[in-house]
């Protein structure tokens, strides 16, 4: 039996395989793409308040987030700077760039799996 | 930076990579596990009716999968006898199997990637 089923669909360039990715910790999931966006917004505002407003989020549920994230690493992921004259903020750790740049390259990683197999697809 | 995150994790060996797939028509998705192992019941009952009962869904729900799923190919994935004596039932066609064939070789490659990358995160 041929494993190519490309000709026996009607219209062919219309399918494509999708999907969705995430990290699990004992068969939960614990990390995928909103809290990876949530660390950009800090590490892109310097604020924990200003990436949960960009998320359109209370700041308490981005700290959740955050906090459920932190238990999994070393370090923590973010780091809230106490206020001088200017007030504080809050900056990603190194540990938080790594899992950001491991993400970004597993997200590439997964696209380029589904690209073949759209591409298997419909040829 | 380092994109191996496993020495940041605070336990090893209990992380992976997990997902989900399925197929897309201009977006939408058209077809994933639940057909698939619908096919496989009216493979193994020889009804429709069957199938419906050991999944749990009634025949209608289960008549509009199918229907759903026939407009993509060009030839329907079930066919219907008509009653002799010993009553009508349904079989699958060469496009059904060749499509279930498709979908299970998918799912390998899809559990070879979550498997290799869960690999990575835990090495």
């Amino acid at each position: 039996m041929a494993t190519n089923i490309s000709t026996r669909l009607k219209s062919k360039g219309k399918y494509s395989v999708s999907g969705a990715l995430w990290i699990a910790y004992e068969g939960e999931r614990c990390f995928g793409p909103g809290p990876m966006q949530l660390l950009q917004e800090i590490d892109k505002t310097g604020s924990i308040n200003n990436a949960a407003k960009e998320m359109g989020m209370s700041y308490k549920k981005a700290w959740t987030i955050i906090s459920d994230l932190n238990k999994h690493f070393n370090e923590p992921l973010v780091v809230t700077k106490s206020g001088g004259e200017g007030g504080g903020g809050s900056v990603i750790t190194d540990t938080a760039k790594s899992i950001m740049k491991y993400h970004e390259d597993l997200r590439k990683r997964f696209a380029k799996f589904l690209e073949t197999e759209t591409g298997k697809l419909n040829k």
